[in-house]
């Protein structure tokens, strides 16, 4: 692992460079872990990888964090650890380290007031957002990675597939979330991450998570969860319930949505760009009338965070590669009437597809 | 709660004009949550409310979040529910809602990458972080903030009284971790935010959480944990307990970290300064000759977030009013050896301090 760490810290810098990037600065969250092991929390306190593009790579860490920084991967890579105490100022040590630096990438996720005590402290530097440059080493899932998240499909299915303890006619959809949270966690994950159980109109609002409504007998729901696990993968999916008979009109429209969701799924290969893995969910959804009712993109990249490059919308013309990991997840949503949606974690392969969720996608009715 | 609400919109719009913005650009995370009432996810999809300090208010959402922020807090205040559309350029329609502005005040936490786009947005425009703003808001807790935080205090101080059943020789911190995990939230929390379980040379670590170690006899244990309340107030505690006797050396130097908090406590009035809180602590632990070993501040304020305004640490004139909220946690480290850490949330109050932790503070001394 700490090779494949090392090798991420090669490929970082190369791909900084090739961005026309003096330098990186990596603050808490995926990305630093991403490129150190490193898993510290987002917090007040200055934390940040500084990667010249050549050079030493430094971790600055406040000095109540380095037990942990050197105990993490980051203690077993080529960069130097930089404690800093309570009274120093860290932006000017972290900044220091680049005095020759013209144009720096920040971390998507570094918090405004670090960037802006970054441009201060480095006057004249041009700030530009890293994300495009880690999301190029990111999205490129190596086979350990695409393992790690066949192993969080297998966890999150595992949860989909006892959802009929808990889902029934007479709870609220917050009782029913608290015990799907908690198998979450005894499947295989670390964290539960979001928990959407969405009941009859509820269903027709995508975010919605989950509330104190009662279930009633025919309710549609939506059941939309995912958890990180001890690697630091995460899961994410989605399968459409029904307390009892929904009616045949949603019966219909459900069928629609899993034509639309295999149909996307199928179309996915190398070469083929992301916007077109939309449009193949779409058009299924609009030659059944529901185009307008399909209100979000396809879907997202998946890896170290739920929702990562590459985004599957209309107007992304990136050309999938093996390796490439995100949601196939078209759905309908009626305002004040019902909604569903079919969600599947796939990755790019060599010559076509893998589905890393496995459930049925046929709607699953429940006994009331 | 909705006119307390508004009450925070025109305070937090007569606080920018105050400060010289225009307006602020306010993100996903406890400001939005502060002002709006609104719990939403910081998410690569823009969400932001755009306060002018003069002028109508909208928040801007992602089409598919609009239910949601409808059914929040927000839908009941003074300000527009504006949805966007995937392909939408959301930060330029929030950007064209302050066509004449000529410095905003930016989330202090919002993400990089957006902050990077509304400078590229809104040319000429300077941005500064708007925390200093809001703390100024955040940091005066009303009495309502008030109660919600003792909730907090005693729903964690309810974990800390059942510590002992879970806490013993032989057992992993992990292990131990994941059972004052489950009791903060069966004790009134809606998120188990950190589980610190510290043992044996760990506990030299402040920030350490859990491992696989194996917890042995003789073994001094910081337990420091806390949760977020349906209310959306944070809980933040800390007891030290030891598995059998740690020995006399460590008694003592627990017995003047013991008289280091009480004394920080005691200190605590309205006018007197934040760093002298902090000094309060740190001269009697240096007079026991353990200066060098408290290595980090004495507190951090506490309310929406587990750490904001006021911070307890040297260089902070800020003179202390009624209702500040904060931590009160002196500790001493000492590298490969021990540590220990003692911490109650109290809040400032007219003429004193109240301390919203009400366990005891005496070495917990549990059978092995």
């Amino acid at each position: 692992m700490t090779a494949d760490l090392d090798d991420r810290l090669v490929r970082a810098r190369a791909a900084a460079a090739a961005a026309g990037l003096d330098a990186l600065l990596i603050t808490p969250g995926a990305g630093l872990r991403y490129l150190t092991g490193y898993d510290a929390k987002p917090l007040e306190r200055l934390t940040c990888l500084v990667l010249p593009a050549d050079g030493t790579a430094s971790l600055v860490v406040p000095g109540l964090e380095e037990p942990a920084a050197v105990a993490s991967g980051a203690g077993k890579l080529a960069l130097d650890i930089l404690p800093w105490d309570e009274t120093d100022d860290a932006v000017a040590l972290a900044a220091a380290l680049l005095p020759d630096a013209r144009r720096v990438g920040l971390d998507d996720q570094m918090w405004a007031e670090k960037a802006l005590r970054f441009r201060a402290a480095m006057p004249g530097v041009q700030q530009v957002a890293a994300g495009a440059v880690l999301a190029e080493l990111r999205m490129r899932k190596s086979a350990a990675e695409v393992e790690a998240l066949r192993e969080a499909g297998a966890a999150i299915d595992r949860v989909h597939a006892r959802v009929g303890e808990w889902l029934r006619a007479g709870r609220t959809e917050a009782e029913v979330g608290r015990d799907i949270a908690a198998a979450i966690l005894a499947e295989g994950h670390v964290t539960a991450d979001f928990v959407i159980v969405a009941s009859g109109p509820n269903s027709a609002s995508p975010h919605h998570e989950t509330s104190g409504r009662v279930i009633a007998a025919g309710d549609p729901v939506v059941v939309d969860i995912g958890g990180t696990t001890e690697a630091g993968y995460c899961s994410d999916s989605t399968r459409t319930y029904a307390v009892g008979d929904p009616g045949a009109e949603y019966r219909a429209a459900y069928d629609a949505l899993q034509a639309a969701q295999a149909a996307a799924v199928a179309h996915v290969r190398p070469g083929v760009t992301a916007e077109s893995v939309d449009a193949a969910a779409r058009s299924v959804l609009t030659e059944a009338g529901l185009g307008e009712a399909f209100i979000h993109r396809t879907g997202h990249g998946i890896g170290m965070e739920t929702h990562e490059e590459p985004y599957i919308v209309a107007g992304n013309t990136l050309a999938l590669e093996p390796g490439m990991a995100f949601s196939v997840e078209p759905g309908f949503y009626l305002a004040g009437r019902y909604g569903a949606r079919i969600e599947d974690i796939v990755v790019a392969t060599a010559d076509g597809v893998e589905a890393l969720n496995r459930r049925p996608r046929d709607l699953v009715i429940l006994d009331t």
